[in-house]
């Protein structure tokens, strides 16, 4: 195994030396040419308020998609509802190509995480996109969209879904659109497929892959999703970790009351949680919850050996994000996210800053997000942490405590366990079809590019696998500092152009 | 000692049973029908909102509290501002008494704790006064202000400052009117001094008692503040505790972070405070800080004494909250405040419910409250604090870190000494004076008035002993269930009623 991988990523490495064919410089100059018309009309997508749960801007979303469709002849578009009523649909398009003997569907999504708009910057908005000559917190200038419509590629675009995941459905339409201009054929038959709730866990993927299982029939889906390596080199990542959340909300008294006359007798709940979190990892953040990490299935000797070809960035990261120590030391960034994982997600109990007040509160929350790998799965995992919290004499609920409750048990916990959980997926290096796209996207740049045996994010892969008998890689496109998930999302437009030439190569069957 | 307390105790409790005087009953019903206008111009009153740092409006609440005593004809009334322009001015009024040969000067404020409107209970808001038939929360009935002025003492009235301690102003004001009104005068000359900015910690209460020690000259100050003893019972209480606040603030990386691809690798802050946090106390609520419950004056024999006749309210507590198990168990409520406290007011770190997203945050932070005791010094207090973090292997700065800080140290936490800290105070229950008052609080009940060594609580009474040389004894009037401090803060109007016959037996030397 060791050695026929090192003779494949021999191979595409050679080809990436010869690479930047003329096809590719020719996509490239064209996409700075039309740069004006695919920024302007990537900024009216943006605008679009796009949280699944906000039903009818979610709609406006998939109408401005199906119209991006239309306008670059793109056949068959429809919207793919699930059976639930109400959930945001897929924006469906498809381009049978003469002679195409495979099909390739490119995925991306359009709804974005959930926004707390006081959190972001000054000057920045989640849905009034803002344009800046670099990354704003790092010296960055407020521009005005050019009427002259020159965009230079180390400019950023700020709004939610800049990067996740607006940016893969601008990269894939881009990409067929500049084909076509280009007099270029796409080597297979391509199929969209724009998901609409992938923020909120995709609760209804599975209704619907089951649903049009004929429609979307390919070879292999193409995951436009996540940032390229933080080296900023391209790469491919062949899987990615499950997810899975619990909240926690720990019960004191019925009502606040004043830290004064009760504290230190009432309990506090903020402590209470703060102990309950505190005993889930060691101080090397180790997580220490009984049966934690094991399940897990070891990579295998190719896998580690991928691993190793990965450029270290953990220093270049360190530096970046102004920290001096990690977590697991010792353990480099791509072996930790080869590991099961527990985050905290946030915490929150009574008030802090300018609001605190002098009181207990009567409640104390916290969200944790548990990734998995392959051999975990999610609803064990979350057992786990369940059966370590009993274990620290707590009885657990489902609800807000009953007076009965309250009276019966000295620690009340209200587990919810997050349903819209998955477990890891891997695909292999392989398979004819994968080696093919790998050459493709190394066809499109100098560098070597990266191959990355999983992720450390998630998605929702197995579905595929499940309902379509599907195999999935991820070719992402954004930059690694896109503050995805968080306040002040951006793509830079460098990322965006190179995307489109990913797609493209990728649609092409390689420049 | 113990024979003399018990001696002491033993007279009151048999003037107590002969209390409820003529005079009293007298002024009861006199209250009782003019609920009406009481009511109305305290409803008035709570309808200004009353933030310290919200300066526009505390000049109206001054001014109209300053137009209550010009109603009243109480003379001298005037502002009292400190030397610091722009702070809340305290409103000062006073009444001459013929042959009066002590003064007592009436202690209350009108500023409230800040509020959080979106935590108040739907139906009710912070300035905007509602009407139930009993608690909210406890079955009581939302009522319109009746026309026919008829109020029942069980209802309550929903507002900040409600009870803390607008509910003091009137009490005190409607005394004087209501004794009046029928005609009986007051033993004692009597001052006036409503402060505007406690509950932000009388930062400029010191500048007051400075510039006008001449005109504020008194026997004795009569602190209206704060909840009657649970059971119901009027009580006074003769010291209160101290307060020190610290505000911690532990950084991770410098930009919010997906924790899926940086998760167990890149610092968790939440995680960070949760385990500083939880090592603060044991698993039974005792405070492990090195030296924590060093310097504590222990109880005289009679203050043990007072502690053993305070009628034990504990198991009704228990079921009031709804809480089965306490901090320090097998310790009782009125023994757990004769220590110092250490509480969390509120801690927040990232998004919880349906903001919460799959990011590790960039900060987590936490209030603490500590409470002291005689023997207590703050700032001593503050940094057995301060020394149990940097054990902790935390490099304490006082300002968010900055990058060669961050390349610097491992872990970098924020700590904000609050100034606004003070010293314990307690007045002796054997001064002639204090007596007096004892009596006069015995004469309106036929309860056996509990006596309180110290609140649970906290006001800076040692100010009035550093400027004045004088002595406070404090004696509230709110139900105790009053959400002071909190959302949802609230008084029973028969405490606002019989608030109003304590503030008039006291100014009249017992009735």
């Amino acid at each position: 195994m060791r050695k026929r991988f090192l003779t494949v990523t021999g191979i595409f490495f050679f080809l990436g030396c010869l690479a930047q064919s003329t096809s590719t410089l020719k996509i490239r100059k064209s996409v700075l040419q039309s740069s004006g018309e695919i920024v302007s009309e990537f900024v009216q997508l943006l605008s679009i308020p796009n949280i699944a749960s906000d039903a009818p801007n979610i709609q406006k979303n998939a109408a401005f998609i199906m119209e991006m469709m239309h306008k670059r002849g793109i056949n068959n578009v429809q919207l793919l509802s699930p059976t639930t009523p109400g959930a945001p649909p897929v924006v469906y398009g498809e381009v049978i190509v003469p002679n195409a003997k495979q099909t390739l569907i490119f995925y991306a999504h359009y709804d974005g995480q959930p926004v707390n708009p006081a959190q972001w910057a000054a000057g920045l908005s989640p849905f009034d996109p803002k344009l800046f000559s670099s990354a704003f917190d790092n010296g960055g200038a407020s521009l005005s969209f050019p009427d002259n419509k020159q965009f230079d590629p180390d400019w950023r675009i700020y709004a939610r879904g800049a990067s996740d995941d607006k940016g893969g459905v601008a990269a894939i339409l881009n990409a067929y659109s500049q084909l076509k201009a280009n007099g270029i054929q796409p080597a297979y038959n391509i199929k969209f497929f724009f998901e609409g709730e992938e923020e909120a866990g995709s609760p209804h993927l599975n209704e619907i892959l089951d649903k049009y299982k004929t429609l979307l029939q390919s070879d292999l889906w193409i995951i436009c999703d996540g940032p390229v390596h933080q080296s900023g080199i391209k790469q491919i990542v062949f899987g990615v970790r499950g997810d899975a959340h619990i909240d926690l909300t720990v019960y004191a008294a019925k009502r606040p009351l004043h830290s004064g006359h009760y504290g230190n007798w009432s309990p506090n709940p903020a402590m209470m949680l703060a102990r309950l979190l505190a005993d889930m990892k060691d101080e090397n953040g180790r997580v220490t919850i009984k049966g934690f990490y094991d399940d897990v299935i070891p990579l295998t000797a190719s896998e580690k050996q991928a691993l190793k070809d990965v450029p270290s960035v953990d220093q270049q990261m360190k530096t970046e994000l102004g920290i001096r120590a990690t977590e697991n030391p010792g353990m480099s960034l791509v072996e930790a996210i080869s590991l099961p994982s527990l985050n905290i997600n946030g915490i929150a109990s009574g008030n802090v800053g300018k609001l605190a007040s002098n009181q207990i509160p009567t409640f104390a929350t916290a969200v944790l997000d548990l990734r998995l790998v392959k051999g975990n799965d999610w609803q064990k995992q979350q057992q786990k942490v369940v059966n370590y919290i009993i274990e620290k004499g707590y009885h657990v609920i489902d609800h807000d405590p009953t007076d009965e409750e309250r009276k019966t048990y000295d620690k009340l916990i209200k587990v919810l366990l997050g349903k819209d959980s998955y477990n890891a997926q891997r695909t292999s290096m392989d398979l004819p079809i994968v080696k093919g796209i790998i050459a493709s996207v190394q066809s499109t740049t100098a560098d070597k590019v990266v191959l990355q045996p999983t992720s450390g994010g998630s998605l929702p892969l197995f579905l595929f696998e499940k309902y379509l008998n599907a195999k999935t890689v991820t070719v992402p496109i954004a930059n690694h500092d896109n503050n995805q998930h968080a306040e002040n999302e951006n793509i830079r437009l460098k990322n965006l152009f190179e995307g489109i030439e990913t797609m493209a190569a990728l649609m092409a069957g390689g420049m």
